[in-house]
């Protein structure tokens, strides 16, 4: 199991947004979307063995997580839109502090980065990191952020954490998820360069 | 420069299609949409060096080349719709053999992947190919498809070409040149593994 949680600071927590506003008035879900789409998808099918956690911090009550869970995902295609669908039938639901499924796959509680740094172990993709091809065992759950940086209150929840970096040029967080990916599928498959 | 072509086999060759319905009505625009994002976007600006030629082989008049070059491209968000608008006005043009500014940095021009082959060399990103981190000194072109084959008349016109793969798992188009990307700016810092 892969687990992968990125932050969307100004994410709408309303399903209230338009699916052809999403960089808008839904506070920049496209990137939470590419996240989706580069997280699961496989040429010809999806990674089941992936979880993926949009912590999403935007108004109008924040904080949210929605978890994507890819061994029961279903009636999810490639394209934003899909993603983003999903995402706000999610956010549709009234929510406590536990996880309730809105469609296969996919669920959603109340909850903010404090409560992820709970959930499971991760590592922070970031550029000031090590190389992840340097890195003689990477580790099973990472965290990103989005199109902005982590905050100094988020910095201090994020503690000591292992830092890892994708390459030399800052990506957005979407290509740092299918770079990261191409490394584990290259570990897995006895591909060594 | 580094040259990037993507096949998309069915995708619309007008620009009557709606930006709410690129996987069906466009003929999969959505994911020419994002290899233009895959191809450009670095988090803080676009990649200047980069030229993105996608060949429109679909409805209702094929083939058309749409060219974006990263020199002079401006108005790209990373969002599909954003690729999909320029797209779209690239196809309202009347175009002839040659490239025809719609927006700047953005070209079209009647043509398929035999014109493609007598503009620039390249080599071809397929799941059957030599490792790009193997390969000693990697191209300045790479050809993609779609989410569908080449078929065997474009097997026949791409030839003896070299055959490189990002990876032992089989990735959408735009994961690819993501990957492909990364591999290119490791060698540029010098960033050895």
């Amino acid at each position: 199991m892969i687990r992968i949680a990125v932050v969307g600071h100004l994410a709408r927590t309303s399903g209230d947004f338009f699916l052809s506003d999403m960089p808008g008035g839904a506070g920049r879900m496209d990137i939470l979307c590419r996240c989706i789409n580069a997280a699961f998808f496989l040429s010809h099918g999806l990674r089941r063995e992936i979880e993926c956690y949009l912590v999403l911090c935007g108004p109008p009550s924040p904080p949210k997580i929605v978890r994507f869970s890819g061994a029961s995902l279903r009636s999810l295609n490639p394209d934003e839109r899909s993603a983003g669908a999903l995402i706000k039938k999610a956010l549709g639901l009234p929510v406590g502090s536990e996880f309730r499924e809105s469609t296969p796959g996919v669920a959603v509680r109340r909850g903010g980065l404090p409560d992820l740094v709970a959930m499971f172990p991760f590592a922070v993709l970031d550029e000031g990191g090590r190389d992840i091809r340097a890195s003689p065992r990477l580790p099973e759950g990472f965290l990103l952020s989005d199109h902005l940086d982590f905050s100094p209150e988020e910095r201090a929840i994020l503690g000591e954490r292992e830092m890892l970096s994708v390459g030399p040029v800052t990506l957005h967080a979407d290509h740092a998820i299918v770079v990261l990916l191409n490394e584990i599928d290259r570990r897995r498959a006895g591909w060594t360069s």
